[in-house]
């Protein structure tokens, strides 16, 4: 089982309802809307798609790292995916 | 028409993909796959929103902001509602 | 005289601010301070840069970019330009 | 001693460019200098600070992180911790 698996439920949810959002803003584009309008529709999938990335990002760290630290089995390599995982978040 | 009209079929070309790309994430999750694996999709759809975003943005730019100063047609309301929107993405 | 000259006031404090949380920040490390608190000054910085880029990104969009767009002076290039500054911020 | 002491040299040295770019940047705003390149100076202190903080990120987690989990000593604290930092520059 996934770390996440507590909020599967919750990050399904949130999955549908942007699934939902990026089609409304297809037929938005497909209608010629205003500019505007389309771009602050796009910023609530950015807003959207980080707060899911939050919820599986911390799950992670409780769930996976902190069982492979635990037990000392390939930590290195879940220490090393994190911080990776992490750096393209920060960076961004 | 919008500003992004000549741009229309490649924002279309890209929204479908991300949209597929959705689809495909929310899957991920359904058969409860590796959260990290989740989490570099996740990463893509926030990329691919801000491309978008940055297509639409310039196409803004260089039609309907520069169309009403030059026309001083409510040029002001335009230049606070771009503002705006710069705002949003730079502060993220 | 640039577009930000109201406001060059409030910029400077901020920078002298912000100059003064670095040093502040390079003690914190020089004294071997916990990480986590290292993060919470740096992520101040940069929520602070972001705040000093928006005020200039502001009024050069309400004074250059308006002006060059309504008199037609080398409107392309500043809006090419434009585009380009708020593409790197955005795409951040 | 903090995770990033192996890392301290790389990062004061960091620090103190960044220190004097910003100097710089106050200057170029005493000056009056073009609102652009303003905003491209400020561009590279968001870039380097996320530098920074990536490199904290990566010894925190490898260090501080790692050790509390592998004995088990205040690994919740360390871990919701950590989970709070990700989560400020992820949602930015």
């Amino acid at each position: 089982m996934p770390s996440y698996v507590s909020d599967k439920e919750k990050i399904l949810l949130r999955l549908r309802k942007m699934e939902g959002q990026l089609k409304g803003i297809r037929r938005m584009v497909e209608e010629d809307k205003y500019c505007v309008d389309v771009l602050n529709q796009l910023y609530s999938i950015i807003a959207g798609t980080q707060k899911v990335a939050a919820i599986i990002m911390k799950d992670h760290i409780k769930g996976c790292v902190k069982d492979a630290l635990t037990r000392n089995d390939h930590s290195d390599d879940y220490v090393n995916e994190l911080v990776e995982v992490v750096e393209r978040y920060t960076k961004r």
